[in-house]
């Protein structure tokens, strides 16, 4: 090398040095105006096997404050996450409002790695792209910044690394069989990677980065990142619109149609109540052992007997294979995250029953109608929901739903009856008569929501519960069936 | 049997029935009482192999409303629980203000069969012992009512129970390896329970039950459940006393006799900053290889430094194995529950650091000083607090704390700066004012902090700085130090 050469390249070098040290001093700045504007921003980090996305992610942190970012790595736990749905350990990490969560590989090298050891098959790897798609897409139309960074090395480069980590004591360790093994079949995972971006990176595009020159590569990272930041601090918060996807949708009732006069006698209830809750215990321990996951959701009107349904329900089933979850309204921490993480994060694992008493429909009903989300929030979780849902029967779920029907002078009956109940006092607020007054619109909303929603993998069910009896049984009946059926196909 | 023993029976079973239904109902009336009281109440159920204890645990729930129980189990996980604490899991999982968690099992199965499997030697078990009563004791005093159940059967009617269950094809599955290797041992494993109990159940009693009589035993308790509930529904809440043990405290001195003028030149700060960094980077390696967990906590005055110092630290360090908590004030759903809860849900995996900016001495500080709690909850603090960094060290962790210093001249100057720099006016509030009011209160407080706490096992480190390179330098040789001794001590 000449000595003009060299200087070239030392001046090149500094310069860089020097355009680092500015764009991690904007970064630095960005961070108090991403917490006031409330943007979560999410980095994912994939490439290559000691390609360096280790040093990528120090040089984005480096002078952020701690209280705005953290990095999640999911390389541990392998049984916990065997038993959830694939996107879970993803879905959890989704950052607050105002905070940057830097995911040190993520969703790819997830479906990659699960299709090169082939623990999936093609068709379930096509699904997996899918599901990606759809999550990414949500998170955007809820408001996240997602950067995503591919950190690209060549085969030669690679060896050369993999050489210098294996020759020192002290980095040794660093090289796992897996990594010898992606460098040995090196041609076939390039041709995964880049299908998988070609596939995922039409809507949320892939930058894929030169990972031989590291302090180009994070220039070039913390560019796109304080690029994208300032655009959507300009811009304000990006607002999905909401489209229809075609799902198979099965034709409802409109309420107004419903038959509310079935009932039992109580010797009938008693008789088939018992039989019933037998089965629905032995079908439990199948379900257990076969690992299916099953998702029961209840809404309804007030005082429409959800309570007591569920507990008919949760009777005969072992404790320890089954829990209710009460959805109330959202606290702080779930509030400053896309609306369906806190249903994330409370699935059930596999073999597990989970009851949601109130579900992620909130958002189409009372999120609608008191102004808590935008119109366009509530008419996109339509579709979002049928994504969300159909990411559930995916990994093997059962889902089914129910609404809880009653009419309105049974309501008012009941109502009466809980007020003039001392012990039964605590179950009627001023809420509940004020939802009252806007049953009307409540019923439009619930309608709407039935027509949208009820797909052949997680249908809708309209119980009649003026008899709380009938209700009770029927609903056992199509848990029962549901459960016979998921069982059978899984022989 | 004679007729009329036929008979005495019959009555006897209904009799125990009705028993059961007017307890279940007794328990109903009273979940709303636990709610409005804000009351959270532990049932720890452990008990033998086919003793009943999922059967008992359904009899206790089965009116219950799902709003105010849950079911915890920890059967699962192996590899992540592994890499916590052995008490993480029941932490986790303790109730919220208001409402029930039922243990299906615990922290005496746990201790017992690690012991019985000679997972763990006689002294860590000893050690475990002392963890749990500590456990429970904190418990208690924050206001937690604990029911401990224990179920009991003869080994012949385990030997019964286990082979119906064994020549049910439905049931088959439930009867483990680890039950018929209980059943086997069965008078070793008699011996440890008991001795188990007898060790942990002087401040809360064991209650154990006879297991062969399924309906009496839920019967008993219930009756247990709903008296202790009544009992503490009229007493009002606990609260305990403050307390000292005799933990090896480090001599301290006072705030005031700390001199605060060691400095350093620019050109010193450089060279030890590189050279100690690069050190850091490598000890982590090492840290990470042998899964040594380390948390460092820092505490001190506003505007003292912390997050520098902490960048400082955090620079040289893998982002997968490290993270920085940052502490505010505590969110709605950890406001209900213990106060040590955020803390041990925000602990590291072995083998990673975790940087705490601000900790559990809020406690001591500012929850002691604006009355967040009682006088009793602040100074049992201090005894509790060294018991549950014990319980950290006892896992394996290296604790340092750091008290970042600097006298109240140089905070107004920095203060001062803060405000006339327009891109550092969002560290300023109102708050950090005020707070500089009480520099005498917070002073005194820190003393009393410093002398209680600065254990062997969990030091205390004041670190002078007026001058942050100062500061940054030594706590760096601080950490490298300590990180050095303990891979020695675990070779």
């Amino acid at each position: 090398m000449s000595k003009e050469e060299k200087e070239t390249r030392q001046g090149e070098k500094s310069r860089r040095k020097a355009e680092l040290k500015a764009l991690r001093g904007k970064l630095m700045a960005q961070q108090q105006e991403i917490r006031a504007a409330g943007l979560p921003v999410i980095v994912l980090v994939e490439g290559w096997a000691a390609a360096g996305k280790g040093t990528l992610i120090k040089e984005i942190i480096s002078e952020l404050d701690p209280r705005f970012y953290n990095v999640t790595t999911h390389r541990i736990d392998p049984e916990a996450r065997s038993r959830y749905p694939f996107l879970y350990p993803y879905a959890w990490a989704v950052p607050e409002k105002g905070k940057i969560m830097i995911y040190d590989t993520g969703w790819m090298e997830d479906c990659v790695r699960k299709l090169m050891r082939r623990e999936i098959s093609k068709e379930e790897y096509k699904k997996r792209v899918r599901t990606v798609n759809e999550f990414e897409r949500q998170l955007r139309d809820g408001g996240y910044l997602i950067l995503k960074l591919f950190i690209d090395i060549e085969q030669g480069e690679q060896k050369k690394r993999i050489r210098r980590l294996r020759e020192n004591f002290e980095t040794e360790w660093r090289v796992s069989a897996e990594d010898l093994w992606q460098h040995r079949e090196y041609g076939l995972f390039r041709e995964t990677y880049e299908s998988f971006m070609e596939k995922t990176g039409k809507r949320i595009p892939w930058h894929v980065m030169d990972g031989s020159k590291k302090t180009a590569a994070a220039c070039e990272a913390l560019s796109l990142l304080t690029g994208m930041i300032d655009k959507a601090l300009e811009k304000g918060r990006f607002v999905g619109k909401p489209f229809e996807k075609d799902f198979p949708l099965l034709k409802m009732p409109k309420l107004a149609e419903v038959d509310l006069s079935p009932a039992l006698t109580d010797e009938e209830y008693r008789e088939q109540l018992k039989e019933l809750q037998k089965r629905l215990g032995q079908l439990h321990n199948i379900i257990y052992r076969k690992k299916i996951p099953v998702i029961l959701c209840y809404e309804g009107w007030d005082a429409a007997g959800k309570g007591g349904n569920i507990r008919r329900i949760a009777r005969p089933l072992d404790p320890r294979g089954f829990d209710v979850k009460p959805i109330a309204s959202p606290e702080p921490h779930e509030l400053a995250r896309q609306y369906l993480w806190r249903f994330w994060t409370r699935l059930p694992r596999t073999g597990h029953i989970c009851i949601f008493d109130r579900t992620w429909y909130g958002r189409v009903m009372v999120e609608r109608l008191e102004g808590f989300c935008s119109e366009d929030d509530w008419k996109r979780a339509y579709n979002e929901i049928n994504e969300f849902e159909r990411h559930l029967t995916d990994w093997g779920a059962v889902v089914l739903k129910f609404w809880i029907h009653i009419d309105q002078d049974t309501q008012l009956a009941r109502f009466n009856d809980r007020q003039n109940t001392p012990e039964k006092q605590w179950k009627l607020t001023e809420e509940d008569w004020r939802n009252r007054e806007k049953w009307p619109l409540y019923e439009e909303a619930v309608n709407e929501m039935l027509q949208k929603t009820s797909t052949e993998n997680a249908p809708w069910f309209i119980i009649e519960s003026n008899d709380k009896k009938f209700a009770r049984i029927k609903t056992l009946k199509i848990v029962i069936d549901a459960l016979e059926k998921a069982i059978d196909s899984r022989l």
